[in-house]
Parts: C-alpha cells; structure tokens; sequence
C-alpha cells in the first residue's frame, strides 16, 4: 500500500465543504490542511464546519503560505472563486512551492480565453516549478467541452455542434440566483446584463475555446446572448418568491462562428424549479457530421456534486501529468477512483 | 504550415478502405504506403482498390518490413485482424523500427485482459524503439469504456455500472454474420457456442479490464453469456433469410463482479434488422451511485465509421505520448481534427 497522497483544501464554501468530505473517505487520499479566506473561519475545526459529529483536529488556517510549508502537500485544490485575478494569488502560493494544484475556479478551465497573458504566465510558473495546474468542473471542464471533445472523436466530419445543458436553480443561495436574474422583472433583468450584474454561466469562452484547441479549428467570432427566462407560474427560491411575469432565470447562449457559419453553439438555461414550467432538465450534445450524433442525459449531470467529483478524480492524472498548464481536454479522462486497493465504497 | 504526418496503413479490407478515404481527405495527414496480406491485391493501385476515378500512383504492397524501411512513416495504422496472436508479427515489424502505430484490433485496446505477457512483451517493444502502441475503436476503446470511464470521473460513488449496446448488423457481410450465429436454429446457435464457431463480440474482456484499472478496482469474476435472439419475423441478410424461429444475432452480455456483486454488466446484443422487431438500437450508460446517471444515444454510433475515426483522431495525441504500450484511458480523449488550419470540411 503506497503513501495516502496529502491533499490541501483551499475554501470551506459549499463547494469547498463538499470536496473536504469526499478526501475524507476516499482511500489513498489524506486531507492534511484546510485554508479559508474568511477570517471569521480561521481557527475553527473543519469537523465543526462540515457539520460532523466530531472534531478532526484540523484547524481552518488563514495563512496558505505557512499552511503549504507546514504540511507539504502532494496535490492543492482550490475552490475559492470564478476568475481568474481572483484566483491568480493563491494559485501561485502553491505553484511557487512546487504543489500540483486543481482548481474549480471557472475560468482557469481555459484561461487562454480570458487573458492569453495569464495562461502564459501560470504556465511558466508552473513548468518552472516542475508542477501541474489544471482547471476542472462540470461546466466548464466536462459537460459542455470535454464531453463534445470526446463525442468528435467517433466523426470522420463535423458540420457543428450545439450543447444545451437545463438545470434547476432551486439548490442554490440568493448570491448565485442574483447573478442569474432571478426574481427580476424583464426589464431590470436586460438593465442587469448591460451592467453586467446578470452575468449568466460562468464558462462560454472556455468551453469554446477548449473545442477549437482540441478540434484544430478557428473561431472568427463568438456572440453571448443572455435572455431572461420569464415565468408564467409562481415558484419559491432561497432569494424570495419569484411571481409569474417575473425573471425565473437566465438563458444563456454562445455561438461560435467558423467560416461565417454557427459552428459550436452552447445553449445553458438556468432557471429555478423548471419543472413547474413543464421543462425537463438534462444534457444533451448534438453532433452534425459524419456521423450524426445525438447524446441526451436525463437530469443533467448534477453540477455541486460532479465538481467536487471531479477535483478529486483528477488528482491521480494531475500528479502524473507534465508540469505546467493543463486543461481537461489534454489530460486522461477523469474517472472514479474507487480504489487503490478496490475498498468497497457506499 | 508543419509537414504533414506520413501514416502507413496495413489493410485494405471494409475498415482498410474506410481509413484509407480518411487519410486521403484529412489535412495534416499524408498516406504513405499501403500493405495487404492478400497475395491478390499486392500491386494494385490504391485508388482502384478504394473506387477512385482515379489511380493514385501508390502501390499496394505484399512486404511490411521493405516497406516500412523506404516510406519511413510517422505513424502505422493496423487494420488486418482482431486477435493478438495475429496482430502482433505487423506490429512487431513497425514497432521494432520505431514507428507509433494505431490498430484496431479489438483485444488490443487492453491486451493483458487476453494476456499480460503479450501486453508486457509488446510494451518492452514499443519503449525500446520509442514507439507508442496503441489500440483503438468503437468497441472495445470508446462506447462501452472510455466513455464509461469517464462518466465515473463526474461521480463521488460508483455502486455499479451497467451499460447497453443495441445495433444493427445488416450492414455486415456474410463473415461477420455467421460469427454472430444469424441464420442457425436456436440449438445450433448454442452449439456454436459451445464450439466456438458463434463468437459474440471480441471485447468485454478489453473493456472490463480497463474499466477496472481506471477506476482501480479490482474485478473478481467475469462471466459471459451468449444467448440466441430468435427472430418472430423474416428478415434478410447479407448471408440468406432469418426466417422467424431462427437466429437474427447474439445477445452477448459481460458481468463483472466484485464483492460477489455485479459492478459492471455491459450487454451487446448484436442483430439485423433490430426494427423489424421494434427494438430501437442506441448506446445507453448507466451508472447506479451518486449520482445516479443515465446517457442514451440513439441511434447507436456507428460502428464502422466510428472505428475509422478513432484510427485517425488518435493520431496526434499517439504521436505526442510516452514510449509504450497505451490505452485509450490513460490518453487525452480523442478529438475530430478538422485542423490544422481550420481547413473548412464537408
């Protein structure tokens, strides 16, 4: 039996939370140290935070510096922002000291779409380091790019592709459902999307420029539209009642042009309890060349648990990989890792 | 503009022929050479064996090891076979001359299922003469593993996995029928079995194998199951009629167990003319744990178009891979490439 690999956890969000318990109880995992942003965290038990019975002896720690040269991990996972600045800080904390890192950070899934300038500079970092950063999620990270990545491998040609992803709101806090329009009337909402306070999915760019990258191809031009999803019933949110009339969420677009043509287009509306309105949630990624493809998951991929999920299942080819920037799409696939050993699990 | 890649190929059968229009088309890719073990083909001209207006000026050619010496390709791609034993003097005589070769030989996609000492033989081979070795298809080596393996990825419990792969054999030719049993009464059928002229599939003993040493669990007991599909209506073949009573194809399923459990069953009934019965063919996966997922293409990926693809996509991430024997789990996922260049295609 080799060594348990010695994980640091960067955040004690939801997400964050949901990836210290999965380290917790997957085998040849060690979750050695916890940092939280928030003051207020620190010092506080991480038994205490997850809500469990007892203390782990695991203090939340304010100081990532002396936390990375305290416990000497293995592998780091960050799960404290979207963006990149805000993410850039704490990355190089880890990637300065040599620590593999994972990161849920949405636009590190690809962050040459955002600033080419940040991907070089964390990739000089990293491979100057001898250390691997990645960025991974459900979306961006899976669903909406390396699923479709994969989907072309079987095509002789492809025409294009459109992805839709239908989820449910409902599981989130007011912060998340604010960002989506909900609750709003139809014209603060378009108000919100010109000053940007409606921001819509997180994660367009990335998953277009993913594809392009791994098909080979150029993308002229992308369009983002965001329209408000308005509701004709009554549904109840973490952030108040949202009345028929009103702004049950956001349907977000992206199209990606190629030749004049809508070569990729990715279509994410998110919306609250969508099945009061008759709405299905699912995946679906539809593939128009040699062959026709058309693959539907039903309910989507749920996006909490598959992002805590998939942070951990990338740390064996993380630590493998080649030291410097990686995405999802040239890394192996992620998968499940129930062993070392095959401990039975559930 | 990089010089292309010179790919080889060894085959000019159904899947040869399809490789071969790929190769011609695919930017970036250059057919080089092309071998066939039919005695009857050597010297023809490639273009006449693929249907060409047009000769290309390359000969078909009777010696591996002469041509290999004097077209000095990038990479070889195998399409001549399906078992080890017959695979392995054509990749011994590129890989001994260091050439990264793809094959579509079905036991190959995970050669130590069939024999570890093949796998680590041919693996000693491919390092010693800094080749890649790689097996590649739709099945074994997409639908009913990688794909598999990678819906694991977005997973915090797998409990089990079950999945289906429902397609048509009508456009198979007589061969390939009779290994299927098409055609014989429901007792003949069994004989086959029992006799080994009625194969099934080539390839859950692949796919369970990687399966389990992505997700590293260990598999104590794998059972096969070959039953009749005994056909209630007529239904005509590449090989004669299926009269109702007889035999339209083989229902080939694989359970895997650990823990004295099923943890993976992957059912393959293989038949033609499914929707003379109403049975709709499609790829379905399902993963029984948190969450709880369920992905339905339909119709099924073609096999053959499918397979050709993969040999072809796999190129680039084959040439850029480590020394050695390679799966298509511990590759980056395979990606159509219409590139480089953005040449616009189709």
């Amino acid at each position: 039996m080799r060594d348990p690999v010695r994980v640091l956890l960067l955040g004690t969000g939801r997400m964050g939370c949901a990836i210290a318990r999965l380290l917790l109880e997957r085998p040849g995992l060690e979750l050695v140290g916890v940092y939280a942003r928030r003051a207020e965290r620190a010092g506080r038990d991480v038994g205490s935070v997850l809500g469990l019975d007892q203390p782990l002896g695991l203090e939340i720690q304010p100081d990532l510096a002396a936390l990375v040269e305290e416990v000497r991990p293995g592998v780091a996972i960050q799960a404290t922002c979207s963006r990149l600045e805000e993410a850039e800080p704490e990355l190089s904390v880890c990637l300065e000291r040599g620590i593999d890192t994972i990161t849920i950070a949405e636009e590190v899934a690809w962050p040459a779409a955002i600033s080419p300038e940040w991907a070089a500079r964390m990739d000089r970092l990293a491979q100057g380091n001898g250390a691997t950063l990645l960025g991974t999620g459900v979306n961006p990270g899976f669903v909406l790019d390396l699923l479709v990545i994969a989907l072309t491998g079987v095509c002789t040609h492809v025409e294009s592709i459109t992805a839709t992803r239908v989820n449910d709101l409902a599981p989130y806090g007011p912060a998340v459902l604010r960002t989506q329009g909900v609750g709003l009337t139809p014209e603060a909402f378009r108000e919100g999307v010109a000053k940007g306070t409606v921001l819509g999915h997180v994660g367009f760019p990335a998953s277009i420029a993913m594809i392009a990258a791994a098909l080979g191809v150029e993308i002229e031009r992308v369009e983002e539209t965001r329209e408000p999803i308005v509701s004709r019933v009554r549904r109840e949110t973490s952030a108040g009642v949202v009345e028929p009339g009103q702004v049950a969420g956001c349907l977000h677009t992206a199209v990606a042009r190629r030749g004049g043509r809508a070569f990729v287009t990715l279509h994410h509306p998110q919306q609250v309890h969508p099945h009061l309105a008759g709405v299905e949630t699912g995946d679906t990624i539809e593939i128009s060349g040699t062959p026709e493809l058309r693959i539907v998951g039903r309910p989507e991929i749920p996006g909490g648990v598959a992002t805590s999920a998939l942070a951990v299942n990338m740390i064996p080819p993380v630590r493998v990989a080649a030291p410097g920037l990686r995405s999802m799409a040239d890394l192996p696939v992620p998968a499940w890792r129930g062993g070392p050993g095959g401990n039975p699990v559930g």
